[in-house]
C-alpha cells in the first residue's frame, strides 16, 4: 500500500498519477496537499463539472475547486457517475432550500489518482467509488457500528449541497464532475471485476433497496413486491430475485413489463388505478417502495401480509405523503423508510453484485445530454440508469 | 347453564327474566324468541337509546326495535355505555356516510335477560358485555383465530352503523340504549367481582390499547410513550404500567399532568410545540397514539428508538394522516396500526383487568348529559371516559 505524504519524492508521485490517468497539470504535487502553497496561493484542485445554479434546475458546465487532499483523503479522477432522481429534486429546491452553483451527484465510480500519508485501503490506480455521503462524525455509536448515515451528531454529510468547511465553495460538491477529493473512509472500493459505469449506480440506487431488504432477512420463497420500477426498483428486483425471493414488480408503466420480466421478476402489476392492487392485498411478506413522488401508498401497504413490512425510500417532494388511518389499522402493515446504508454495507453490496454479476441496466450519456436525460427521468423514460461519461465534461 | 327455546314453559321465562331486571311487559315470552308471533305480527324487541338523526350529531331519544333473540344469541340489559370518541366521528360523518337514525355506543356492560336454545357461555343473570363488533363470518382463517375484528370475508360487523338484514332498522344499533341482541359468540364475560360501570370502557378503550402492547410484547422496563391522554390513553398508561414498563405521557393539556401522574407515568411531557419532543428523540422503545384528529405524527415518530414501533389507534377525520418521509428515512421506526382486538383478546383484557383491579377513570353521566359529554369530549375535558348510566335512558 503506497501512501503519499509532501515528502514523498515528486519524480514517483507524478509516475504514479501519470499511470493512473489523472491527467492533472502539476507544476508541484504538493499542491494537492496542502491547502497554500509556498507563494500562499491556495492550493485548491481544480475541477469542472455540471452545476445547477437555481431551482430552475438546468445544469451547465462549471469551473470550480475541490479542497487540497488531507492526509486521510483520496482524490479520484471520476470516470461514471450514475444519474439519481435525487439529484433532480435536491437541485429544484423540492426538498429544501438549496446553495448555488451545486454539481449533483452522488453514484460515483473512478480510479484513484492520489492518497493522503495516511491511507491505508486505497492505493493510487485502485478503482474507488462514493456513494451519498462523504462525512460524518466518527465518533457516535451509529459510526462506530457503521451506520454513518445515522450519524447522531453531524448528521452525515451529503455528497453534494452540504455545508462542508473544507470545501472551497462552502458546500460539499458531487459527482457529475471529473474528479473528487474523498475522506478515505468514506470511499468504496470496487471490485477490480467489476466494470465502473456498473457500480456507480450500486453506490445509491443498489444500497438503498439492499439495506432494508437485508433487514428484513428477504430469503428464499419470500414474495417481494417492488413498486416503482425506475433506478432503484430495476435493482430491487435483481437484488431480491438473487436471495431466492418470488418478485412482482408494481408500475404504472406497461412498457417496463417485459423488461421487469428480465430482471427476474415472476409476475408484473400495471397499476394504472388503484383498483389493480386489490387481488394483491395481504399477498406479500414484503414490498419496497421506490417512488419519490407523493401516491396512493395506503393501497400498496395493503398489499403486505398482517404484520409484514413496508419500506418507502422514494422522498416526494417536501417529503410528505399522505397515508389512510383506517388501511392502516386493517392492514397491520409496519411501514417504515430507509436511508441509503453504511459504508460496511455499501461496501457488501458492492462485493455481493460483484461475485454475484448483478449489473444494473444503464444507458451511458455524454455530460451534454444531462439536462435531457434528467427530463426523462421525470417522465419516467430512463432505461433505468443513465450513467454520465464523465471523460465528456 | 340454561338455555331457552320456544318451547320451555313461560313461567320459567317470565321468572328468568325478572330475576335479572329485563323489565320488558310480556304478555307471550315466545315474542322475543321469533321474528313472527302467532298473529302475524314482528316480534321484534322494543328498545330506546339516543340516536344521531343527521350529521349535526345531536343525539335525542328514539324508540326502536332490535331483532328477536335467536338461537345463538343473547338478550342483554344495558346498565353503562362508555362515550367513545369514535361515536361522535361516526355519528357526524367524519369516516364515511352514515344512515340514519343511529345510535352509536360500543362500550356495552349489562346483565343478560334472555338467552337462545344453542347459547352455551352465558345464562340469565350474567354479567355480559358487548365491544365494537357483533359479528363476523366466523368461517375464515382470522375468524377461526380468534381474529374477527379482521375477518377476511364479510368484515367485522361494527356494534352500530353497520348494516344488517336482521336488524329491523335495517342498521346495527349501539349501546347508548336500554337493551342489546347479540350473538353469543361476540358478547364478553364480565367478571363477577368486576363493576359493570369500570367494564364498560374496557371494551373498546381498554383492548384497543391493550392488543397492540401485547403484540409488541411490552415488559419490564421498557420504555413506553402514550401520545395522547384520554379515554383511550389513560388506560394505555395504566396497562403498560401493569406490565412493568416505564412510561411516558404525551399530552396536550397541563391539567392532566398530575392525573397521568396518577395513573403511574413516570414522565408527564406537555407538547405546546413540536419542539417539546426533540429532547425525547431516539428514547422510546414503543410508542402509541390515541389523537383521533390529523397532528405532526411525524415528530412522535421520531421519539422510537430506530428499529422500535409506533402504533396509531386513533383514527383522524377521513382518516388522513400525512407523514413526513425524511423523518421516517431517519428514525427507522416501524408505523402501524390497530384496530381494537379479537373478541379472546377482549375476554382476556377484561379478565386481565379484573384480576389486576385496572380499571376506568370514568365520570358517570345520565343520559340527558350524552350532548354536553360529547362537546367536552371533542374538547378535550373529559376526564377520562363519561360512562352513560343506562338507567337514565
Amino acid at each position: 500500500m503506497k501512501k503519499y505524504d509532501n515528502s514523498q519524492s515528486r519524480r514517483k508521485f507524478i509516475h504514479q498519477t501519470a499511470i493512473s490517468g489523472v491527467g492533472l497539470m502539476l507544476l508541484n504535487p504538493n499542491y494537492l496537499f496542502a491547502t497554500q502553497n509556498t507563494n500562499g496561493m491556495s492550493n485548491n484542485i481544480p475541477s469542472k463539472g455540471y452545476a445547477g445554479k437555481d431551482e430552475k434546475g438546468k445544469l451547465v458546465l462549471w469551473n470550480f475547486e475541490r479542497r487540497p487532499v488531507g492526509d486521510h483523503d483520496l482524490l479520484i479522477e471520476i470516470k461514471f457517475s450514475g444519474i439519481c432522481h435525487s439529484d433532480i429534486h435536491t437541485i429544484k429546491g423540492h426538498w429544501t432550500k438549496q446553495q448555488y452553483p451545486q454539481i449533483p451527484g452522488h453514484e460515483i465510480a473512478g480510479i484513484v489518482t492520489a492518497v493522503g500519508k495516511n491511507v491505508s485501503k486505497f492505493k493510487v490506480g485502485d478503482k474507488a467509488g462514493v456513494g451519498c455521503m462523504v462525512n460524518s462524525c466518527m465518533k457516535c455509536d451509529s459510526c462506530k457500528n457503521g451506520d454513518e448515515n445515522h450519524c447522531e451528531t453531524t448528521g452525515m454529510v451529503g455528497t453534494y449541497g452540504a455545508p462542508e468547511k473544507s470545501s472551497p465553495t462552502g458546500i460539499t460538491q458531487g459527482g457529475y464532475a471529473n474528479n473528487i477529493v474523498v475522506t478515505e473512509h468514506f470511499a468504496i472500493k470496487i471490485p477490480s471485476n467489476m466494470d465502473l459505469q456498473f457500480a456507480a449506480p450500486l453506490l445509491c440506487a443498489g444500497i438503498t433497496t439492499y439495506s432494508p431488504m437485508m433487514k428484513i432477512k428477504v430469503k428464499k420463497g419470500d414474495k417481494v413486491g417492488v413498486v416503482g420500477i425506475g433506478g432503484l426498483g430495476h435493482l430491487a428486483i435483481k437484488l431480491a430475485v438473487s436471495k431466492g425471493a418470488e418478485v412482482y414488480a408494481f408500475t404504472t408503466s406497461p412498457s417496463k413489463v417485459n423488461d421487469s420480466k428480465g430482471f427476474g421478476a415472476k409476475e408484473v402489476i400495471v397499476v394504472d388505478s388503484s383498483e389493480k392492487l386489490k387481488p394483491w392485498f395481504g399477498k406479500m411478506d414484503y414490498m419496497i417502495s421506490t417512488i419519490p413522488y407523493a401516491y396512493d401508498v395506503s393501497s400498496y401497504l395493503s398489499c403486505v401480509k398482517p404484520n409484514g413490512s413496508f419500506t418507502q425510500v422514494g422522498i416526494p417532494i417536501n417529503g410528505e405523503l399522505t397515508i389512510n388511518t383506517f388501511d392502516m389499522i386493517s392492514n397491520r402493515v409496519n411501514f417504515n423508510g430507509s436511508l441509503i446504508g453504511g459504508i460496511p454495507e455499501t461496501q457488501e453490496v458492492i462485493d455481493y453484485c460483484a461475485k454475484n454479476k448483478i449489473y444494473p441496466q444503464i444507458q451511458i450519456i455524454k455530460a451534454e445530454k444531462i439536462n435531457e436525460a434528467w427530463e426523462k427521468v421525470v417522465n419516467k423514460e430512463a432505461r433505468y440508469r443513465y450513467v454520465i461519461d464523465a471523460a465528456t465534461i
